[in-house]
């Protein structure tokens, strides 16, 4: 019974997530999902990355409490809504239809959806994006990938953030690829330093061609 | 329909737990559920720890995937449990109750249990411990206190782990431990550096008050 529960909101997740993307299709959008452990960085990047993207960016951002994460962006003159999960693990797809409802989809030519920090869960539950960028910090170890391989297997891009804690963390950052491309040899990894604009350059372009 | 089946979930699960604790007091074994983010540090911790318990402890380790922290932990020569959830997000009472099928509870004095990595799932499982300790990196920020409230309300005890580069992160950890204390004012908090034994000797001895 459990997993007949389980099997009917996924269904319903997946099919509502199909949705999302054809009116983000529609509307010439292009949606990353950014993914990671809690403090990989995500709000540093996209902070640093947004200016950087050409086009115009709104933003979702999936919290369980709190509206830090928007007010962090705020500055950046976006469109930006808050999700707040009230102690959920993941952000579905059903809340991202829901706040697409509060943006202009018109006026965008990316909307990036920061998913709450989480290894596990938001790996089992598709947006509506076109791509799905895994954000991994060094601090958390060379060991990673195989034993949160769910997640490393979605990911279309890996970006290895605070790269300049790798030799103080005893990081070996090319066993740390290997490992990556072990478990998704089809997934694009980039070494990143969120804090540093110049080294997000890279995967903007990068982006901007996935966008086409 | 979900509520509902979520309910029996952790009707079910509380039970057992309950259950764990009783089968665990009567053997005289105080047990430690320890959580955090993935890559906080928990193996790290334990590797340097339990030489300094005084006691017997037993471990059942929690990974999706992998044996490899077991793996870390043999040169210790303590029993060793390795539960793989095969992607789920946390662990339950029924895996631990399980898992104590294969250990010797008369001849330990503490079972320590390192959870699946993940700030926000692990907190609705009570799994039969006596205090649930998590291991929160200074890597993570200042901000997640609050953003994952839930995690934090639940733990006895906060180990503020990677002291040594708060520094270089920006932390202020007064800061965050003031964080800590307004989420969850009866948490004790140390700070430790997971890497050198000597840090951890505060804690130990806290510990060993506990069990009393």
């Amino acid at each position: 019974m459990e997993i007949k529960i389980l099997t009917d909101v996924m269904v319903r997740n997946n099919a509502k997530g199909e949705d999302n993307r054809a009116r983000l299709r529609e509307a010439g959008v292009y949606c990353v999902n950014f993914t990671s452990s809690p403090g990989a960085g995500k709000t540093t990047l996209l902070t640093n990355l947004i200016p950087l993207v050409s086009g115009a960016v709104g933003v979702i951002e999936g919290d369980l409490y709190t509206a830090r994460d928007a007010e962090r962006l705020q500055g950046l003159g976006i469109p930006l809504v808050q999700i707040n999960t009230e102690g959920g693990c993941h952000l579905n797809a059903m809340q991202i239809s829901a706040a697409m409802e509060d943006v202009d989809l018109g006026a965008l030519d990316y909307l990036f959806i920061e998913n709450v920090g989480n290894l596990v869960c938001p790996s089992a539950f598709d947006l509506g994006e076109d791509i799905m960028t895994l954000v991994y910090s060094v601090t958390e170890g060379e060991d990673k990938p195989m034993k949160y391989s769910t997640m490393f297997e979605k990911a279309d891009c890996v970006l290895i953030n605070k790269c300049d804690l790798a030799e103080v963390c005893g990081i070996d950052l090319d066993a740390l690829e290997q490992e990556v491309q072990t478990v998704n040899p089809r997934a694009r990894i980039f070494r990143i330093v969120a804090r540093d604009p110049d080294t997000l350059k890279p995967w903007a372009e990068w982006l901007h061609g996935k966008r086409g």
